[in-house]
């Protein structure tokens, strides 16, 4: 069985920060989605293919706690996990951690519906889903 | 009594859209940071000022679900409201309204802790808890 | 003759800031955008259409010169005219100024090709084209 | 003598892309960010620490032609050279390449000033200033 979980190297950039001297929360968003797209890419797939075969994922829902703040040129580690495989859902959680550290600077978790590209719901194409299992 | 609610409107930018031709999750973030500010600036208070008193309400929670896709060039409305004001922790819920229609695009609270510019937790001002009322 | 110049009103949000307390200068190519879609609009059109249209006017130079820093919450004018057009290519120019204010914060120009969906050159439509002149 | 080149690799995330389908050419700055960055990282100095030590580079000019679109997770790399070097100002040279091309996608120019927390120009520390010999 594959092991859904994967683990991807982020460091902050200048842009991401904001006056408070600490990463824009709304940046994280950004990191979540490589997270989850190295999850995939893990898997075989690429989100730039899963595009091509019609197949989109926008977010219909997230939760994040931000527990402390990430920095300025940190390293961080994004570890992403499948929560939750449907045929025309999927969740994932992310732990944000400074790379070393044992706590989690962030907790988060993101759901997205299947669609395709006029906006209409559709399943996950088979061979996906047998990946997800 | 103070009506804690504020309505700021945003027009969305090309920057904020992303190939799927909606905007980008990530991007409401800073939408919802602008209604929160124009709903303290009701009140009489900028963050600017409340940061020259040092006062930071960085980020540490947040709930969004995304209901239809807020595409470009569209006037949105986001209707900020007062949830929740404690001595050391304010919460808001917005609507995220296409202006003109009824139902939400997208509905969000972010929960704040008030910090001094060391990072400590400190109490919000007499003065700002009491409007807050 | 159309006047082919517009004001653009931008408020400075905090995710806009940097740890270096100043607005991050990749996020001013937002704010010039919305200075040249309101120049668009002013004369009639809106780059929504003009993408319904089948013409698509991506950047292809840059200039710009910061000359002093913008701030978090600043109101700023977004100063910006059409400073040259033909068939196939459109040249806007940008002076970003504190409102209130008489010295620019930045100046800048940004070029334009106009192509289709597909990526080729094509000219603008004869209508906009008379608009420009 | 230190070759004064740095070559960095960034893939491009799905935030980053717009409508059209290509990176949105404000995200560009913060790739230049990251070789800039990297450059100085390899003659052994870390904008973290400059900052620590009073010094910040914020950006007073800049110029890029964007010859050819990049798209969502593309491999790309950011070729920096230090172009001139005084002791109060650094112009770095970027050539944006697809791995595995040799035209690049897009060539730029940033300058940059030293100034101190104040926002004062400052001279470049002597260490650093002889590295960049």
């Amino acid at each position: 069985m594959t092991e859904l979980r994967s683990c991807s190297t982020i460091r902050v950039r200048y842009a991401e920060t904001d006056q408070m001297g600490v990463a824009y929360h709304g940046d994280y968003f950004a990191w979540f989605e490589v997270g989850r797209t190295d999850l995939l890419r893990q898997l075989g797939y690429t989100y730039r293919e899963l595009e091509a075969r019609d197949v989109r994922l926008p977010i219909i829902e997230t939760h994040v706690q931000f527990l402390r703040p990430a920095r300025y040129d940190d390293l961080l580690e994004v570890r992403t996990r499948l929560a939750e495989a449907t045929g025309v859902r999927l969740t994932f959680e992310y732990d944000l951690v400074r790379t070393g550290e044992a706590e989690a600077l962030a907790r988060a978790t993101t759901s997205h519906a299947a669609i395709d590209a006029g906006g209409r719901p559709r399943r996950l194409p088979d061979d996906l889903r047998r990946r997800l299992q």
